[in-house]
């Protein structure tokens, strides 16, 4: 199959660190490329595969602020459609704009939605509803006004996450530094137990860090290590003894609550959004609903076996499992063609 | 000739008060109208026009802040794209992004490019230059990496300003209250030539005008009069002795410019941008270089013939001159495909 597979171009496609959709279509390109399929990826000139890649964005925006990123994203995204009619199958991983464009093409285009940044968004989706094809991350990241194809969740690569059978001592907060992830959260929740906390992510909120991490942190038992990259982030999530994931907001995937569990490292979350598909509650890590039952939680967490966690992570998110999904959406979409 | 005319969606077409691409849009609209052609003006859901309105955005974003202004444009883009096959023609009032489609659509698009917002929107226009056609609103503004088939100045409804063959006794300001447009600098004028200041226009940047504007203002010699709509602007323009615009950066065309003159009003300006195009020095206003040079000008203003401006404007910036560049372009296009 000829497949175009569409990255956004704030970050390299894979991301150096910060970059999730960038990374899911990374692994959705590198995956198709194991199969056998003839695979395009277009995202910025500076990202890396072994399909074929087109670019017209020498770099990636979100590392360039002097950029404009509206002209890059919409040079980006009309390239890719000039191009539509030499594949068999256009894969959209950057949200809505490109959906605008596919009235005045003729190669179907699988959209997968990577949530909503807001409910204004809908209305493109909804445009668009009847002659795109629509993929959830999961099942709670439905909008009740769309027709999905498939649920299909993301996949991470087996082989960059380290599985370690014995548990580490510290607890993680892995993702951006942002309210609605819950970084004060965790503190909270690593203060309340008495355990020591390593905070890593990309400083999205500035004012939020500033004014409510950076006071607490005392580089012993509350540590803010960074944004990290893939080996850092191996070591991270693999040498934890849970990954603290007190979210507040209904999120529609968590990849490092996969990537933690194919560590064998369990998962503590507030039990909202995606969480209760993620996390195989009592046996992956716990679902609770605030800081207390995620405190009590951990007194349960030498209970779960890291081996559970490995394995329901490759069973469920693992690569392999992702590329069965899609290439199960294409061939959906071909046939019906 | 059945003509799409694309304005953009942040105002109503016409404006209710500030809104000069959609002003100029809906004047091309009107006017090819007069002219017998068959015209679909694309704009907000509140537009007026005396042909077709086709609208998917149901209120001006412009208006309304809650609005996701991304959305709303790509979605009133996208259905002007999609109905191009119905026309003979497109006219585009709305930047870049349309362009962008066009590498999917057969229908020759004419692109008015009014002005520049930064050199960084440069390369959208690059890319399409061969398949588009570009006009510019002057000479000036013509960027040297670009094709152009034609200038066409901006044509105004001469119905709608009075010519007043007596001289007010106040200088006027008139458009965004911005640094770049010269408030600052139309007070210090008026001040040393110890003379009344109206100021009319839209706030654009509220620091500005609270550090720098409103402290200067005192409700008698330095007045400021908020937005105004056509009949407000009919009388401010027409009332003046003349019109001030020092600006600071090379301003594309000068609307007000143009209004003032057809009111019979003379026009002081800065010499940038596309002043010595619009304004006939010694005839119809003054270019100066400096406050100074303004200031010393303004001595000399009872020389202008207000006759004279009126007539450079009915000569230069009328609806009917601008519809005969519009017209030659299409036809131009037309022949050659």
């Amino acid at each position: 199959m000829k497949i175009a597979v569409l990255s956004p171009a704030c970050w390299r496609t894979p991301p150096r660190k910060y970059g999730p959709w960038e990374q899911v279509a990374s692994n959705i390109a590198e995956g198709l490329v194991e199969r056998g399929h003839e695979v395009t990826l277009f995202a910025t000139a500076n990202s890396v595969t072994r399909g074929s890649l087109e670019a017209v964005c020498n770099q990636p925006y979100g590392e360039h602020p002097e950029m404009d990123a509206k002209v890059c994203e919409c040079l980006h995204i009309s390239h890719f459609m000039e191009r539509a009619g030499s594949f068999d199958i256009l894969h959209n991983n950057y949200d809505f704009l490109p959906l605008t464009y596919t009235g005045l093409i003729s190669t179907p285009m699988v959209t997968t939605i990577h949530g909503f940044s807001s409910p204004k968004i809908i209305p493109v989706f909804k445009k668009y509803n009847s002659n795109n094809f629509y993929v959830s991350i999961s099942n709670s990241d439905r909008s009740p006004e769309l027709d999905y194809l498939a649920t299909v969740y993301n996949g991470i690569k087996t082989s960059q996450f380290t599985y370690r059978s014995e548990a580490g001592d510290y607890l993680l907060f892995f993702g951006r530094i942002h309210p609605e992830k819950g970084t004060l959260e965790a503190i909270q929740i690593a203060r309340k137990a008495g355990m020591k906390l390593i905070i890593s992510g990309l400083i999205q909120d500035e004012k939020y860090f500033n004014g409510k991490i950076k006071p607490l942190l005392d580089d012993k038992t509350i540590v803010y290590s960074g944004n990290a990259g893939p080996d850092k982030r191996d070591q991270l999530l693999g040498g934890a003894l849970a990954l603290l994931h007190p979210i507040n907001f209904e999120e529609p995937f968590g990849l490092s609550v996969a990537e933690a569990m194919m560590c064998g490292t369990p998962v503590v979350a507030f039990n909202r959004g995606s969480m209760p598909e993620l996390i195989a509650d009592g046996k992956t890590g716990f679902l609770v609903g605030n800081i207390r039952d995620a405190v009590d939680s951990l007194s349960q967490i030498g209970n779960i076996n890291r081996a559970d966690c490995r394995q329901w992570a490759i069973n469920n998110f693992s690569m392999g499992k992702m590329i069965n999904g899609y290439e199960a959406v294409y061939e959906k979409i071909l046939e019906g063609s």
